[in-house]
């Protein structure tokens, strides 16, 4: 497998409204969008740096695991994603390696790239994506 | 200001000989050194994606900010940091929005940046670090 490069960090947050002028002044010379994503009962604000996107994400949902996991830790660093090249051949070498993985096959996830999440039992306490560019 | 983009991620660990092997399984395409950085009571394993670096932290001392860090939240992400073109313009126009600095000048990080800190209070509670690059 290989790491192309950091693909985005997602940060928790239970007011889009309160949080997102901090990162729109802060990041005010980066492409933005807003995407909700429904699977996922989320709606969202990314910011693409270039190298690397910062995603606001917000539950719409208590059932969200933005909500689950804001009433656990407060709001703040869900997780990180790193784009990587292959991501069976990542998810074959992983479970041969012992990591625990939270979904075992990829699904589709924000922007059409195929995702799988890494338990962070296995990294350190760091909740771990792995993405798929759709077109590769 | 102008973000150029994420220059890495910081992730707390009291253990490197622990949770390392898994970032060199993942990251094993990645340039990877480790640097100790005194000022700050931490050793660290840097690893290079190209675009984004991941930073692990084990603190060296109790005084670290890591150790205090791992306390209260336990291991896991612990910053962020943007590289910025010009900090110093950047510290001027955050002040200027009434965004809550933890330093108010420049001071030299991991690798010869010039960085700054932004307290969470002010971000939605990310720890967020700035940093120009040395030959800037």
């Amino acid at each position: 497998m290989k790491i192309l490069g950091i693909e985005h960090i997602g940060i928790a947050t239970d007011n889009l409204d309160k949080d997102a002028p901090f990162w729109k002044l802060l990041l005010n010379n980066c492409e933005h969008i807003s995407e909700e994503v429904k699977e996922q009962n989320v709606i969202t604000e990314i910011f693409d740096t270039g190298r690397g996107k910062i995603e606001l994400l917000e539950a719409t949902s208590p059932e969200s695991p933005i909500a689950k996991f804001i009433e656990k830790r407060g709001k703040g660093i869900h997780h990180i994603c790193l784009e990587i090249d292959d991501i069976q051949q990542a998810i074959n070498e992983l479970i041969e390696a012992g990591v625990e993985l939270i979904d075992k096959t990829p699904r589709i996830g924000i922007e059409g790239y195929m995702i799988v999440f890494i338990h962070p039992r296995s990294t350190g306490g760091v909740l771990v994506e792995l993405a798929e560019k759709p077109e590769n």
